[in-house]
């Protein structure tokens, strides 16, 4: 079974290669960047200003092949790939949750970058309070360690 | 630019229509399913049971053709299709936050299941609090309406 998708944009970052990328917006503070729409879905970037944060769901072009077990940035230890959030995985999609800081046209500026410039963008949704904040969390591993790194290395690359 | 997925498992789910489904895992409290990886992605599911949410990245096959603007099930207008969650987009893609109850094998144990009964998974990743949390939200156009629809129609099937 082969699912086939197509870009609806693209993301323009000052991320040019993968070492020395924020790993998550949440350690991309202040970084901007946009994301350019394809004209064909101008209407339906209607109505998305309204919204502080919206989740792109892109494909992570760069990522090498994956690896069932990774050492995750956040820890010394190999993890389940899928206990992480690892670039490289059997699909590799990521996902970015960024601060929508205004559409103009085509154009949505947003900030908290943590993708490559040129990374094709296969949807956005607005993020909602009641449908992704969730209570009552345990991070299994996450909760263990101290999470040291910021950025990105070529670690998924190789 | 084609890009292509394959599933990495699929969801096991008591819906079997789309009508009635629930509209978001935050309206299907209660609502227990599965998801069936694929054998060969046994060793990435090590870690995973360690954590109290995971993010399912769903081909959402039964999805009619995308239209531009939609009126969603939490409002009664016309909105841009990406200032909503609906189910129909260029790219099909679901993203449910669901709580992960036990992790037996190859499936896990799923509670909040907004999903239908054999969708593809792409992706799965752990819910983190510090990533997938944000503070200051704005909805826009979903704060104004009092959110009464908890279970699909067939609207974006036609």
């Amino acid at each position: 079974m082969k699912i086939e998708y197509q870009p609806i944009g693209f993301v323009h970052s000052p991320h040019q290669t993968t070492s020395g990328t924020p790993i998550q917006p949440s350690r991309a503070a202040g970084i901007e960047g946009t994301v350019e729409v394809a004209e064909e879905y101008a209407e339906a970037l209607v109505d998305l200003d309204g919204f502080s944060h919206i989740i792109l769901i892109c494909h992570l072009h760069k990522a090498a092949k994956f690896k069932l077990k990774v050492v995750p940035y956040l820890d010394t230890e190999l993890r389940g790939l899928f206990a992480t959030r690892a670039p490289s995985r059997p699909n590799p999609i990521g996902l970015s949750v960024v601060r929508l800081l205004g559409v103009d046209g085509l154009v949505l500026k947003i900030e908290g970058v943590d993708l490559l410039d040129g990374t094709p963008v296969l949807d956005i949704k607005p993020y909602v309070r009641e449908f992704d904040e969730q209570t009552e969390i345990r991070c299994g591993w996450l909760d263990e360690v101290s999470g040291r790194e910021t950025t990105a290395d070529d670690r998924f690359e190789r």
